[in-house]
């Protein structure tokens, strides 16, 4: 496997302004997020194309073929390069030729236009796919731990200090805190980032858990499942959608965390609640 | 043109969880967005499946096909209709038959794999389409109603009222303040959203300001100059390349608009602000 080339843009720039408040306005200079197009590139074929803070790329592409079900493990890379040139970045991955098809058939049923011709039935089934089911247990939390770890991953988003518009997502493990984090101008980067640096850096996400700066949407819970992960913690809330997933997958999932409080929605058996304690 | 079938999905749903606080934990009822696949279909085929809350779906087919440039006009629709089944939604759309083979050829070219078979630069660049230039001038804005008009914007947001987890975006006229929003648990669908409803309003989007609730990345810069609208104002951040997309396309960008105040990136020319104010 092959790891080089950082990426050359980078994932902040200073822009000059014009701030205008009640007391009139002046010149000043902000610090924006940067957003760059990435291709995915799998032996010379593009898959996906997203928009992605151009910061740690090579943890976006491992984590984004790994949820997208495009390789299962690491392994399965011969090699990966990041290139830049004028358009954009490009994630160059190449898989065995066998794998290659597989993976650009499986692109080309994913999106339109779809074979049945009359309607996208197919589609829409497919993008609610089915997950597997975690195993029960796997990690227990305390909800004191449950309670700060929003607050402790701000300590882990640098790019956010800088910008205020950046989303992060971090692993926390028990009694360790947060151990790894990573951030994006989109949530679903950010997440991906995640797990491709986790992957990368051999660390078991059936451990402890993810938590995210962000709202709970469908894709972050299938991201989360398919990662192996049992425990999902977000700051904001989730949709209905993303709950009745979290609920078949045997997914914890704890929302609006912050400020020592959350709510969980999922199976709390993870979390040492209050309720827990007061039997 | 047929404008039929309310959707059948309620946009929000009550869930029980458990809230756990510092002083213990306790039965709560929550109101949380709800998520729906939908599928958008031309003549029987699907070109996109989107994650949409189920309200205002013709609006949002509507305002999608224009934004991705499938339709320049809403009398290229003969027909349209939404309607739901056990996986999600579909809209239906009738065009005449020529346009329903460009707009398959057109979806097949935005997404990969690409024809050149080495890499990703054709879709690199059709990542970051080109943009028409808007004219000069069009509308003028004054300090004081750009720094309200977020503020304004809430009170046309009733799905955040119940579920504190969803983006709007609103249009308004100087003068009038927002006079049409549309919410949506994704920042893009709720600006199609808006886009479709305007259309079919037939309100003109060059004689005002569209409003977000959330950050300016690309695809926001993208679909407002695409609609013909001069002038976009946010709560949060731009990206640096949605501000080049802006300065680039004539469009005045304002961000971080609450409390009054407000930063302007680019074409301030279309707001009083105090710097012309004190001239």
């Amino acid at each position: 496997m092959v790891w080089p080339s950082p990426c050359s843009v980078p994932p902040q720039v200073s822009v000059r302004g014009l701030s205008v408040q009640r007391d009139g306005a002046r010149a000043v200079t902000r610090c924006l997020p940067e957003e760059t197009p990435t291709a995915l590139v799998f032996n010379g074929t593009t898959v996906a194309v997203m928009m992605v803070s151009p910061a740690d790329l090579e943890d976006f592409a491992c984590g984004f073929a790994l949820s997208e079900g495009f390789i299962d493990r690491l392994d399965q890379i011969e090699a990966l390069e990041v290139v830049g040139h004028g358009a954009g970045m490009e994630a160059r991955f190449w898989v065995p030729q066998a794998q290659a098809v597989a993976i650009q058939a499986r692109r080309r049923s994913m999106l339109g236009p779809v074979g049945c011709g009359l309607c996208g039935i197919d589609s829409l089934d497919q993008a609610i796919r089915p997950l597997p089911v975690l195993d029960h247990g796997g990690v227990t939390l305390s909800r004191q731990e449950v309670g700060q770890v929003t607050d402790s991953l701000r300590a882990h988003q640098p790019l956010h200090d800088q910008t205020h518009a950046v989303h992060a997502a971090g692993f926390m493990r028990p009694g360790q805190g947060i151990i790894i984090a990573r951030e994006d101008v989109g949530r679903h980067n950010a997440l991906d980032k995640l797990i491709g640096a986790m992957a990368r850096e051999g660390l078991d996400a059936g451990a402890g858990a993810i938590v995210l700066t962000s709202r709970v949407s469908v894709e972050m819970v299938q991201k989360t499942v398919v990662a192996g992960c049992p425990v999902l913690i977000a700051v904001s809330a989730p949709t209905a959608h993303a709950l009745r997933l979290a609920q078949a997958a045997r997914l914890t999932l704890a929302a609006f965390a912050r400020g020592g409080g959350f709510d969980v929605y999922a199976h709390p058996e993870r979390i040492e609640t209050g309720a827990t304690d007061a039997a």
